[in-house]
């Protein structure tokens, strides 16, 4: 069901229960006009399986792949959300998956909390990366270090920031794959000229730590059965997660 | 199987097979942070039925409601796409939906090309309104005029320009609903502080005539048997379409 070149590079966007749709999208949207302007990629969603899955706004989502079917991806797109990726930071088959990618991939990304799913895999410790603004504390506390850049790119892994920041890092990463030009040209077929109505967002009037209780909420919802994980997010000490 | 108060209003997302994904998933992003927030909205995804449809990047979607089952939402916004739009402009059944629910909806917006959705069924008929640059010729030929702004509001409709413009328009038509405030705080969680790679988009240095044969090839592969539609689209003159 392709009509991509038989030596095409793939581009694999994981799919899992509850993940922020538009983190998904933004770079799928973006990176599938590669093919469509007849460079030789192709772009993947892949799941566990091919059922539908719900999506954290009312459209439900069946990826085109599994994991068993793309298990080596030329590049591989992790998209984020909210308590969803919490929960995502506890399924084993799902990072061994990412783990297992990542290793054969030229280049790995994330959007927004995807990178959360990159450091609990092992992938960006000791490494700059970045994260929705509200989880820069849970990033550190995998062993990452958070920049509040729009996307931080180091060697091989790419991460973005919250939701939208996907859009201008597949920007980048389109232009490392295929040149500028195309990037510019998938720019202008995405009409891609943004004008938010309020401006900028004013980070000097931002009190970062705002979301802190509803993240803490998506941690213990999410991760109840984990302890462990609940207690290495929230930055509690050693041991103290026997009281969850 | 939701917890939305009962008197929420309905913003209904029109889902219909081949669109493009992001324009239906950056409004959708935005305005479902609505119910989110406490706010007394809900979004719903509505198509002619529940079953799953293709989108334009390789990930099946169902929506949520259907057309039957949701005939007057309060808001009603309408995506766009290539060739699969062009196709939905000979739906009867679509265009039915989109004129009745227009009709009591307080507001009817569009995204890319699914302003020549609204223009088809008569909603912007010697309107000002815009659509993607590449077919600001066939909007005007469906009856409207085409500005070519990020997006037009006039009245109790809004159009929005290509694709990623859909999201400022969500942001300036959660204002409308919610105040500024709101659309502020969707802004901030969807992180949307946009950092195009490669600058704005240079429109001077942009040829928008340059997709024409693509436009065209979308307009005549989708609406084979409709050359009523194909005549109108291309411009040809009454009677012309008797070649086709």
């Amino acid at each position: 069901v392709t009509d991509a070149p038989a030596d095409s590079k793939e581009i694999a966007f994981v799919v899992y229960p509850g993940l922020t749709l538009l983190d998904l999208v933004g770079p799928l949207q973006a990176l599938s006009l590669l093919p469509v302007l007849g460079l030789p990629f192709e772009t993947a969603t892949v799941g566990e399986a091919l059922d539908p899955v719900e999506t954290d706004v009312p459209l439900t989502i069946s990826p085109s792949r599994t994991f068993d079917d793309l298990p080596q991806p030329t590049v591989l797109v992790v998209p984020g959300g909210a308590a969803p990726t919490m929960r995502a930071l506890g399924d084993d088959r799902l990072l061994e998956y990412v783990r297992t990618a990542a290793r054969s991939a030229d280049i790995v990304a994330s959007v927004c909390t995807g990178s959360l799913i990159l450091a609990a895999a092992g992938i960006l410790t000791d490494q700059d990366a970045t994260t929705h603004w509200s989880c820069a504390p849970q990033l550190e506390r995998l062993g990452a270090r958070y920049l509040p850049e729009r996307w931080v790119e180091r060697g091989n892994v790419i991460a973005s920031a919250g939701v939208s920041a996907g859009i201008d890092m597949a920007l980048h990463l389109a232009a490392r794959l295929a040149g500028e030009d195309t990037a510019r040209q998938i720019q202008l077929i995405l009409e891609y000229d943004p004008k938010p109505p309020f401006g900028p967002i004013e980070w000097d009037r931002v009190d970062r730590r705002s979301m802190d209780p509803a993240v803490d909420g998506w941690i213990r919802g999410a991760l109840a059965s984990r302890p462990d994980l609940i207690a290495t997010l929230s930055g509690e000490p050693a041991g103290a997660s026997g009281r969850a």
